[in-house]
C-alpha cells in the first residue's frame, strides 16, 4: 500500500456549531430513538412522492439548521451536498428555496463526510459559515437502485437497509461559543477489489476504509488509540466485521472503539440483515449521537469516516465491479 | 436581486499550469477543429460500450493532463470531478486507475467551474497541484436523459447537442513558469424561472448565468467592460441570446465580448440546431482555445461561467420545473 501526503489536511478554522437530523419512522424505532431533532411519523412527509418527501427532508433539515444555529440565511456562505438520486436532485431541487452558493457532491454514501472536508477548506478561503447536508429515502433509493417496490423482491441476507433521513452540519470559522473543531481529514481515493455483489456493498467498501484510515494514520504519526472513537459510515455489520478484521492484519487493533453508523442504527428485530447504509447514515449518527457525545464531555477525539460504493445500475448491467471510496475526518473536542 | 457578498471567493495561489482535451468526431469537424490535445475518428474509443468509452476518455484526459503538465500522478493531490450519467460513473470509474484523492462533483453541465471553484480553495489548504475534470458524450447522455439512441426521434428546434469529449485542468499553487491566475470565482445559487421544456434548457439556465454574472460584478466592483472575453458554458444560441437581452435591462452590455462554448463549438452545418451543451462545452472549449489564446496574450481577463440545468428524468415526469446554476471564475494573464 502507498501513500500519499497531501491526501491528509489539515485545518485551522472549521469548528462544528451545531447539527441537525430528520429521520424516517423505521430509524426513530431504532437505537437512536428519541435523538433526532424531528421525527417523521410517514415517510411520505405529507408529500405526493417518495421523492419529493426526500426533497422536503433536504429543505427542512436545511433551514431547522440554520435556524438551530441561531442564524439566518444570510449568514450561510455556502450549501455542501448531496444524496443517492440521479443528478442528485433531493438536494439541488431543496436549494430552490435557499438562496446561497451551492456545491452540489456526489461520492455515494461517503458524500456527507466529503461535504464536511470541502466545507472545512472553503472556510480557509473567506467563508465564515457553511452548511454540509446529506441524506437518502429507502423507498427512492430502492425503486432507483433495485427494484419496485411494489414487487416485493426477497432480500439477500448480505444485503443493508437504505436509511431514511438527513443530516446537516453546521462549520464556522469563528465560532462564538466553544465548539468541537475538524482538525484534520484524509481524501479518499477510489480503490476497486473486484467485488461484483451489489447486495454485498459492506464487502467492496471495507478495503477503501482501510486505505484510508492506514493513509491518515501514517500521515498524522497516531495511533488508533489516540481516539475515543472511530465511525465508519455504512460498512454495516459484515462490512464492519471485514474492516476491523483487514486492520488486525496489519496490526491496527480497533476492537472496543470503532461502530459503524449503519449497523448502529437499527435493532436486529428490525430485519435490516446488515444495518443500515445510505447517504444518510453517517448523517444522521453524526449529526445527533455522537455530536451531543462529543459536546457532553464522552468524547474527545472522534473519527469519522464516510464510505461509498460509486456503482451504478448501468455500470452493474455492464459487468462491473464495484469501486469504492472513503473519507475521513478528525473531530477533537478541545 | 438580492447579493451575498461571501458568494464571490478570492484566490492567492491558483494558478492554470496546463489544459488537455480529448473530443469526439464531431466535435473535431466544427469550429475547433484542430485545436483538441486529442481528436477521436471514432466515439467508441475502441470500448464495447459507449459508456466504457466516455470513461476511457476520462482515463485518457487526466493521464495525458498529468503529463503535458510534466509532472507525474505522485504530484497529484487531488482530482475534482464529474460527468452527466448517473452516479458520475466515467469519472469515478476512471479514478479506480488514478491513485490519488477523488473528490466527485454535480452540478450537470456547470461541474467543470464548480471544479475549478473548489480546486483552487483546496489549494489554500496546503495543496500543490490539482486536477479539475469534465465531460459528456452525446451518446451515453441521450440513452439516459432521452431516447434510446434506435428510436430515431426528431429533435425539437430548441434544443442543443451533448458535446463528446472530456477536458482536464492542472492547477498549481507553485507555478515554476509564468501561468495565468484564477483570481476570483463567484458560487452559483440555484435559480429557478418554472421552465419546464426540457428541450429549452438555455431558456432556463440563462437567469442563473444573470444572477451569477451580477453578483460577480456587484461584489468585485468591476464592469463587464474589464474582460476581453465573458464565455458562458452551454446556453447555445437562444440561451445565449437570452442572457445577452436580460444583462441589458439591467444595464450591462457585453456584446462583442460574449461567447458561449456550446454554441461555438459546432458549425451551422453541424445540425446541432442551438449549438452543444453537456459537461464538455465549457471544458472544451477552455482547456483549448481560451486557455492558448489566454497563454498567446489574446486575452488578459477573462470570465468563465459555467451553467447548469439541474432536472432528471424523473422530476420531468413528476412536473417539475427546471432548477439552474451558474459557477464564475475569473482568469486573469498577469
Amino acid at each position: 500500500m502507498s501513500y500519499y501526503k497531501n491526501r491528509t489536511l489539515t485545518f485551522k478554522n472549521s469548528y462544528v456549531s451545531d447539527g441537525y437530523t430528520v429521520a424516517g419512522p423505521k430509524e426513530n424505532d431504532g437505537r437512536l430513538r428519541g435523538c433526532f431533532d424531528l421525527s417523521l411519523s410517514s415517510d411520505m412527509f405529507g408529500e405526493k412522492t417518495f421523492e419529493k418527501a426526500e426533497r422536503r427532508m433536504f429543505e427542512h433539515a436545511i433551514s431547522s439548521a440554520i435556524a438551530k444555529a441561531n442564524l439566518t440565511i444570510d449568514h450561510i456562505d455556502a450549501v455542501f451536498g448531496g444524496d443517492l438520486l440521479n443528478q442528485i436532485v433531493s438536494c439541488s431541487f431543496a436549494m430552490r428555496n435557499i438562496h446561497t452558493g451551492f456545491f452540489g457532491l456526489y461520492n455515494a454514501c461517503a458524500t456527507f463526510v466529503e461535504s464536511l472536508i470541502l466545507g472545512s477548506g472553503m472556510l480557509n478561503n473567506g467563508l465564515e459559515n457553511v452548511l454540509c447536508v446529506s441524506g437518502s429515502h429507502f423507498s427512492t433509493a430502492e425503486r432507483q437502485y433495485r427494484y419496485p417496490l411494489e414487487l416485493g423482491v426477497l432480500r439477500s441476507p448480505v444485503t443493508q437497509w437504505t436509511a431514511t433521513g438527513v443530516g446537516c452540519t453546521v462549520l464556522t470559522s469563528s465560532p462564538e461559543l466553544k465548539c468541537p473543531r475538524i482538525t484534520h481529514a484524509t481524501v479518499g481515493r477510489v480503490v476497486d477489489y473486484g467485488v461484483m455483489d451489489t447486495n454485498n456493498m459492506g464487502a467492496a467498501m471495507a478495503p477503501a476504509a482501510v486505505d484510508t484510515l492506514v493513509t491518515f494514520l501514517h500521515d498524522t504519526e497516531s495511533k488508533s488509540t489516540d481516539y475515543d472513537l472511530i465511525a465508519t459510515g455504512d460498512l454495516g455489520k459484515l462490512g464492519g466485521d471485514i474492516f476491523v478484521d483487514l486492520l488486525q492484519r496489519q496490526g491496527i487493533d480497533i476492537r472496543g472503539r470503532h461502530i459503524d453508523c449503519g449497523a448502529y442504527l437499527y435493532f436486529d428485530s428490525q430485519q435490516t440483515y446488515q444495518g443500515g447504509s445510505g447517504a444518510a447514515c453517517s448523517a444522521l449518527v453524526f449529526n445527533s449521537m455522537i455530536l451531543n457525545d462529543i459536546n457532553k464531555g464522552k468524547y474527545n477525539k472522534v473519527l469519522l469516516i464516510g464510505t461509498g460504493a460509486l456503482m451504478s445500475p448501468t455500470t452493474s448491467f455492464q459487468g462491473e465491479t464495484i469501486p469504492a471510496i472513503a473519507h475521513l475526518v478528525e473531530i477533537d473536542r478541545r
